[in-house]
């Protein structure tokens, strides 16, 4: 495909949600969210195909030619359809390519098989699933968690976001649905494979001659909510011995997250901050935080926990304050399809194939439906933040590379 | 003074922007901030005293026997004015009794001066001072700064709140008038002296016999501006020594602040921060915080900051970030009028000397006003949180003692 051609369709929705930063506010069901469904909707309606809601707020744009064959559940394999697709939403000032790259393509994928006379077998479908970065309600893969029953429907519509919305407040909002919200193993059931084009987040790629990678597996990764309560009081008069400031203990706890990772071979983050009553000359109340955690195996990931969680407990003793630490989401390690990755591979005449330590929608589908990843060169290596990049040249490779995967899969 | 008596006219103003919290969230030229000027306003004409209201949005309640004189700027030395008062303003979730039992207590002086038949020789006024606490626009004791001029008023007009609304329109939009905000030196040309009653901020009275204290000084104190600066990336898919993590840059400035503090026999708090772009799986980009620290001395002072400025300096070298501190307000130590201090000491019979590691517009003033502070007792120490206390029988004494000492210095 011509770089020109994809930068066209890319640069429709370029404008939307793009902050003063450079970086893009694409929140769940807020306005930005709401236009890339409305463009989802017209993309869908120009190429003739049939649009859907699920039931759990992800859309979909379906190429059917053997529909009736499709919406009957006891169909047999040939006739499951080939899934392809990504999510809208961003993380607070992300980068651009961060999921919308995965949807544009297929588009694109789409048009570049129907100018070749392609002749689907299956059908085929471009998803755009909700929620996918946690960055309005803080559980990332909301929508595919969702559909595959990995998270309680009632606990989901209660999520918040920062100003106290709940998610099903929302949803009401924007329009939709949340009394339907729940498992959908139906929709499951029709799909034969998953296959998601995402940007690449590190330069695995860098200065090689592929444009394009194949995952090969997820790392184990989870987030935990850490709150540290002590006592406020003021900044000037209260004597060191007598504070019980959780502030220090929250900065403790930040380097020794980041030193056990380091000793056990993972990576730790502590990003997001919310400090009570947070005024320069008042000893914080409480701090609350979250940690981000991924290592290779499940057993560093304990390791870093386990190691973690005592010595914070330690010095939350000396500091006089309490801590909890409170585990919002565990993903096990996902390891793709491996049948499928070497047939991928394959058609793309030996893609290099990489791990990743970031969590998507392919990892959670993946326990029930074949799934596999493609990522596209990103330069910087940079990842949720506007630094993220990838020349219109390799995501036009992308575009080729997953129509050539859906011809493989599909025609 | 009947405790009741104290009690009827502090539950006049007890609900006015209270929180859910019990603390109170009262913010200069907000809602509860208007409704407290009006009320302030209102208790000056049912006394008949003067209202006014100064260029730097200061309120007064003048009882002024002989204001032909008094207006005279060269009027001697007997007509000057004794000046009494605090401040209504709040930090987010403050207690109760800081600023405003100096506002209540003042105006239940001049009742009982009345009740028995006092003459003042002199004017007698009540203030209330804006935005001591520096809790919306950052620089505390702003009213005061800016009627003795220590604070530019195009750097005061330009002050932000955290929503990023100026003084300036947070002026207009209250109807209160910016453009005339600066140095008032005739006015304080007209002050013989400031006595300002303040809730105790520590426990030193605690247990004795004495309802009261006088101030002998203020603490040097100073709050800096820490911006730490990195580079947004992904939580889970950046290697660890690729990161930039300004995180890792304030949490250990958090802990060296502390232990310099601890070592020089000062103290240093960081109860504010903001991270950018503050998510759960991103790097945050930036992190900027504030340290409030203050000393016994200039000397001890000093000692603090620069070892705190080396440690922080070359831990950013370490973690690949930037670190800039910045002063946004610093003040000296505040030594009250001695003869002043003796003075009060003596006709409250000779109540405690203490000092205070808290700023006060008392502090402001003090460098060209003889000025003092009287503390009420305040039995669990808490300042700038709802568990700040003080019984009603020790508010009452303490309107005792200032009745008593503004019938020594003006009757």
């Amino acid at each position: 495909m011509d770089a020109g051609e994809f930068r066209r369709l890319w640069n429709e929705i370029a404008p939307i949600g793009r902050a003063e930063s450079g970086g893009y506010v694409r929140f769940s069901w807020t306005e930005p969210d709401l236009d890339l469904r409305t463009w989802f909707h017209a993309q869908s309606k120009l190429r003739g195909l049939r649009y859907e809601e699920d039931r759990n707020g992800n859309l979909y744009a379906w190429w059917d030619p053997e529909r009736e064959l499709v919406i009957d559940p006891d169909a047999p394999h040939p006739h499951k359809a080939i899934l392809t697709g990504s999510h809208f939403d961003s993380v607070p000032h992300g980068g651009a390519y961060d999921g919308p790259l995965g949807i544009v393509s297929a588009f694109l994928a789409v048009d570049q098989l129907r100018a070749d006379g392609a002749n689907p077998k299956r059908p085929i479908g471009i998803a755009a699933f909700t929620e996918e970065e946690g960055g309005r309600f803080g559980v990332p893969c909301l929508g595919s968690r969702l559909m595959t029953g990995v998270i309680d429907p009632d606990r989901a519509r209660a999520l918040t976001d920062p100003d106290g919305v709940t998610l099903e407040a929302a949803m009401r909002a924007a329009g939709a649905e949340p009394d339907l919200l729940g498992p959908d193993p139906e929709r499951l059931e029709r799909i034969a494979a998953f296959i998601e084009l995402h940007i690449e987040q590190g330069r695995a790629l860098d200065g090689g001659e592929s444009s394009v990678a194949v995952a090969t597996a997820i790392w184990p990764h989870g987030r935990w909510r850490l709150t540290f309560t002590g006592e406020a009081d003021h900044a000037g008069t209260t004597r060191l011995p007598d504070r019980r400031d959780p502030m220090l203990t929250f900065a403790f706890a930040v380097l020794a997250a980041r030193k056990e990772a380091r000793l056990a071979g993972g990576v730790a983050t502590v990003g997001r901050v919310e400090v009570e009553p947070n005024a320069t000359n008042a000893i914080a109340a409480s701090v609350t935080a979250w940690l981000d955690a991924r290592a290779p195996d499940e057993a560093v990931l304990s390791e870093i926990l386990s190691g973690f969680e005592s010595k914070v407990s330690e010095r939350a003793g000396r500091d006089g304050t309490r801590a909890a630490i409170v585990r919002e989401s565990e993903s096990p390690v996902v390891e793709f399809d491996a049948s499928l990755r070497d047939r991928i591979a394959a058609v793309l005449g030996g893609a290099p194939v990489l791990p990743t330590a970031a969590g998507h929608d392919a990892g959670v589908l993946s326990a029930q439906v074949p799934t596999a990843m493609l990522f596209v060169r990103n330069p910087t290596g940079v990842s949720h933040a506007p630094g993220e990049s990838a020349s219109d040249e390799d995501c036009a490779a992308g575009v080729d590379a997953l129509a050539a995967v859906l011809r493989d899969l599909a025609c």
